[in-house]
């Protein structure tokens, strides 16, 4: 694409900079903000350098956060004796989101990926073993659920920790797998359905 | 959604604001940022302000421009005595990437719509007259090519211009509308096969 003008080039080489973002999507965003008048294009960058200079990250679980601990790590009513391991922020949110857990969190910041460059020492899988070691805590860490990504590097990650956390004395478990609520067991696919089958859930007869 | 930052949140609202980004993919976008060095986010916000600032649009034609007149106003190889009107830029740059257009441009801004406001007083409309009457013209304006889209608003704005330039000795045409190259008959629409049908082109039988 040709621009007649340097300036919209740059914010069109700029936005789609973004993941999935094109240049005509960027070209479309980039025009609508012209559109607009000049506070809506200043509360945008404000909001984005605010955030950039000032985001902290709770130095406990490593979620993203306004102070040096996260709302989450210093609530009274959260159970502090299980902690869910998580990729990222949004993880946290959607589980959050679900109202069915209170315990707290504990932030990897991605998973174990060989082809993009991920070792363990770039998660911050140690802090979490020193965080259940740890003599300060009030109440002791009881169980560990590893809610990671059901492909092949959250799998990886999840039995690599699992593999360091074997000597400690800890309950761990995997947040389920399986159909979807909601969904046929016809359009499941096999891999799914074939692990739904191994890790069926046995009913009470009482 | 809770966001355990108010930093987070505002980056998030703010983007979520721009056409067709919701908050989950704002969020997406904000936590790409987060993951980025801060020059990457810095070289977006300042593309964004740099463009808001110094944009300016071609006093002729009302393209955006870096200058008074634009590149293409002022391009010796234009044929200036065709002005094909369009919606917006990016019309522009996808009739310029056909490679099949030579002549000059007028950008009104928008098409006529009742329903968001939008009347010809708010188009440059009268712009376009006054430039096809004005006397500095060197080589006088032929013919105006209506490029504008295949809508309600778009016919509309076709016919107020077509009605405009009744008493002037000038060509208006539309581009055409048809069945697009690659097309199966069968797939498209009533409207635009019934429309292809009452335009058809008449082919040289000598």
């Amino acid at each position: 694409m040709n621009f007649p003008s340097k300036l919209i080039e740059d914010a069109v080489t700029e936005i789609s900079r973004l993941p999935g973002i094109g240049k005509k999507t960027a070209l479309r965003l980039t025009l609508h903000l012209l559109k607009q008048k000049e506070p809506v294009t200043t509360a945008l960058t404000d909001s984005l350098l605010n955030l950039r200079k000032n985001i902290q990250y709770c130095e406990v679980c490593h979620n993203i956060s306004d102070s040096t601990i996260c709302s989450i790590c210093e609530g009274n009513k959260r159970d502090k004796s299980v902690i869910c391991v998580v990729e990222d922020l949004p993880d946290v949110l959607a589980i959050e989101n679900t109202n069915q857990y209170t315990g707290l969190y504990h932030v990897l910041g991605g998973v174990i990926s060989p082809i993009q460059g991920i070792g363990p020492d770039e998660l911050k899988i140690e802090s979490l073993i020193k965080r259940i070691d740890s003599p300060s805590n009030e109440t002791p860490v009881d169980e560990i659920i590893l809610a990671l990504p059901a492909t092949m590097e959250g799998d990886t990650t999840s039995f690599f920790i699992t593999r360091k956390l074997k000597d400690k004395n800890i309950k761990v478990s995997s947040i389920a797998r399986g159909i979807p609520v909601g969904s046929e067991l016809e359009y499941t696919d096999e891999i799914t359905l074939g692990r739904s089958i191994l890790t069926r859930i046995k009913y009470s007869t009482e």
